[in-house]
């Protein structure tokens, strides 16, 4: 619950609501907390929210409907005996014919009994939404993003030989949320030595020793919003192999950095990453996609990668970060946060 | 992962393919991060598990497969172009007629696919083998318990007048994390004052004034397992419909505590509880269940409720936590973690 950003959540109702018009559907189910955080600010599991064209919706446990009204006026609160029966009362009552249920956030067990009261398959709507970022959304995740940064140049000088990975992991939350941060957007990576290979290595109780790669992926949440950023380098005296693979996937991301405008193909992106490490040699090490779009959550639309479909837009947010891995033996990621802008893109994570 | 629990893992998944040929079925698909993780000790985002009556299959990007192969070696693990397209094909190969998904704990555009290729829907599989805690698991949840009570003693004479909710939040998390704690269990609820009436109140700024009630629930993770735990005072001298609140709560959890036992259902517990504050005219004030299993998850079986079809067995693990609400003046939980024992049931929240 974020008040200053209250009048935000009206509005983005008003945006589903014209995407409803435009799409000429009548209404649709959000069933998951984290769209429902987006359109209400009101942020609980357990609950349904219905929004149709001129109305919205939710239907709630007994226990949070005084709750939900103090902080939501926006939205009309009801607390029926079973939820899901109460939603299709409702849309049988209103007459809204053509109602919809993204499958992409539905669980099963509900998507299977909207598919019973005639509601049909509708993707992309609230993702649509969240998927651009209005200046306000783009300032928190800006502010995420400098938080890492700054905690990345305070903890770069503490990491020496004997640390584990734990401990850092566990000093580069407290940095963070000493800023402001609530918390970390993901267990944080800490690699050392060979697990640097491992693009999702679990931090673990593994000691840092002299001339060993250390690659750090990390991010915070600032007011609900994520960033994510990759360094790595190296502790003690690079060897040849370290530096030119490091070269390279430097060389890589910036390729990819440069591609990325509103206009832009998101697969173009990973393309242009995927390009300089195949010509290289090391297309077989570079084992994931170029990146991911941020937000509420540290993974979501546009997703950058070879079968993407996606253009890049203006106030979209997301990440760079191609990365060679050699089992064994060393990974190195580069990764920075980006805001894609009409002409390219700013860099969040300096 | 923790490696002193491994062959645990291995155990688990011989338990599942138990299950397995006492359903007379040939195999089932595991879907969720979770489920995986209780199966594996290997606890990441984004791969698909199959489990047939002799063996099991991971299906993993290939940025994980190194990873999970350097951890598990029990499972067989591949990495296909296409995960979902691949357990399908595994099923037809390995010629596996009956096989299940558990809708459950499966999204609405996975058990689509699944019932397109032909696999059923059963419920409960999973569920059913981590209901019932296993000696080691309890002794985990146990010192969870235990951590969080400790901790309530420590922060119950930190808790002062001009102190913000938000402020005790992450001095009670900081504490338990000292304890050994990896973390909270859920967004703790510190509640001051009338924020004590809304049952999941969000931790806010709200300061606390001299003759007012306190309500906080909180718990911690403890090498995985979550504990949970509602303690209610009132700061200052208490009026007397706090005292005759609190005293009926009071007198219903223990009403509630008294019938737990293998062998009574779920449902019963609820009742008991219910029919106490009922009789003292609060009925309409008790507006939740009184519990749910903790464990892997905060909230899991068995529910604690009077929808509730669960028997008690011994091994289980759940909460007891009658409340009582009185909007715009101040609620009154009064909650513990019990392990359920043939004769009765150990109260793991001292």
């Amino acid at each position: 619950m974020y008040n200053y950003l209250m009048d935000i959540h009206e509005r983005r109702i008003k945006d589903l609501q014209e995407s409803l018009k435009r799409e000429k559907l009548d209404a649709v189910v959000v069933s998951r907390r984290l769209e429902q955080d987006f359109l209400t600010g009101y942020n609980m599991d357990g609950y349904t929210m219905l929004v149709s064209r001129h109305e919205a919706w939710a239907f709630l446990p007994k226990m949070l409907l005084d709750q939900f009204r103090s902080k939501v006026d926006f939205v009309t609160a009801v607390s029926p005996d079973n939820q899901l029966a109460a939603v299709a009362e409702k849309v049988k009552e209103a007459g809204l014919k053509k109602t919809v249920f993204e499958p992409e956030t539905e669980n099963y067990v509900r998507g299977k009994f909207w598919l019973g009261r005639g509601f049909a398959e509708k993707g992309g709507l609230t993702a649509g939404l969240r998927a651009v970022k209005r200046p306000e959304e783009a300032a928190l995740i800006r502010k995420s993003c400098r938080i890492a940064s700054a905690a990345f140049k305070i903890i770069k000088p503490r990491i020496k030989a004997g640390r584990t990975e734990l401990s850092v992991s566990r000093e580069l939350n407290d940095i963070m949320r000493g800023m402001g941060a609530s918390g970390p957007s993901f267990d944080l990576i800490i690699a050392f030595g060979p697990n640097s290979a491992l693009p999702h290595h679990t931090s673990s109780e593994r000691r840092l020793k002299k001339n060993e790669a250390v690659l750090i992926d990390f991010g915070c949440v600032y007011n609900g919003y994520c960033s994510d950023i990759t360094r790595t380098f190296f502790y003690g005296k690079p060897d040849p192999e370290f530096k030119k693979v490091y070269a390279l996937v430097d060389a890589a991301q910036k390729a990819g950095l440069k591609t990325v405008r509103a206009g832009a193909k998101a697969a173009a992106v990973d393309k242009a990453c995927r390009a300089v490490i195949a010509d290289a040699g090391y297309g077989q090490y570079f084992i994931h996609g170029t990146g991911h779009g941020i937000g509420l959550e540290i993974h979501e639309a546009p997703w950058v990668n070879s079968k993407s479909k996606e253009t890049l837009k203006a106030g979209m947010t997301a990440t760079v970060e191609p990365g060679v891995y050699l089992y064994g033996k060393f990974g190195v990621r580069i990764e920075d946060s980006v805001l894609v802008t009409k002409t390219g893109c700013e860099i969040l994570t300096k």
